[in-house]
């Protein structure tokens, strides 16, 4: 049986380098509140807020470190209630997505383009990869076994020997099913 | 193929005769807004809010008519929202259920219970249930085809020739697949 870590992710905010001195302050630096499973990144103990056209959220985390651009991921769910719709897409693909206004301690963003709602993928080591045969941008097949069973269809594998086993989907697909962070899936396809 | 109109549930609430007095006042009726797929069912254009531990919600639509006891239905991530932990369940089974406080225009409800995470169900009319094979209580696999394609198990059959062909899911399930009212879903097993 192929069992992964799952790990949820709640709405939250990557920032560039230079966002970061306009909402917190020239030279500011970002303290780590938690490590998080992909070594190297963490929640920091910062947060912002974003303004929609329908509403605001309040306590964004922000996950560090800088990135090279600003991205925002959030819900289908958070997405009605700010009003935009962002697509779906993978990390990092922000070409072509709504923007928002970020508001800090220091200074506000009026961002462009970066708003997503992220799309789920597993993050396989090399070699539990290579252990199950799973290649690298395969679409696999994933059952939660929650209150709710749901079967995942198009979930990404993403393989690097950076990165650590674990299933990163969103809050709708976590409530949906009725897990949380820290039970486990099972690949079934 | 076995396809089946969806209906999402957003967050609603059933009032009994007695709550929709204290509510809007001795002797109120309340005005039908719009019919729902089921026939004699609508929504109200009369709105409550809901006071939790952690969280307020307001505008909370009620589907009419009265029913002999109140009945509130959320999402689970209305209910991380809202402060409490509802069990999941069949519309009507509400006993050892979590209470809340209800606003209206003319007064407040201390529920005592009858706060539900709805389970997902189809309603079937006897002669689509005869014609598909399926019987009462028949647990269902239900293909959602949206931006984020999912397979529901668990979906209950409720057969009866008072109902019209409808997948009821709330916004948790609608929104991790990215579907909506008046999409069609498919019966795969």
């Amino acid at each position: 049986m192929k069992k992964v870590h799952i790990g949820v992710s709640a709405r939250h905010i990557h920032l560039s380098r230079a966002h970061i001195e306009i909402l917190f302050g020239q030279g500011y630096v970002l303290h780590e509140f938690k490590a998080l499973s992909q070594p190297g990144q963490f929640a920091a103990e910062e947060v912002v807020s974003v303004q929609g056209s329908k509403g605001r959220m309040d306590k964004i985390r922000i996950l560090g470190p800088a990135r090279s651009e600003t991205q925002l991921e959030i819900s289908r769910t958070d997405s009605f209630a700010l009003g935009l719709n962002p697509p779906l897409r993978q990390s990092g693909d922000i070409v072509g997505t709504p923007g928002i206004k970020i508001i800090g301690p220091a200074g506000e963003v009026e961002l462009q383009q970066g708003v997503i709602v992220a799309a789920r993928h597993i993050h396989f080591h090399s070699s539990d990869a290579e252990a199950w045969g799973i290649v690298d941008q395969q679409m696999l097949k994933v059952k939660l076994n929650g209150e709710r069973p749901l079967i995942l269809e198009n979930v990404l594998a993403r393989v690097s020997d950076q990165f650590a086993l674990d299933l990163h989907i969103d809050t709708d697909e976590a409530n949906a099913a009725g897990v949380k962070t820290d039970e486990y899936a099972e690949i079934i396809d």
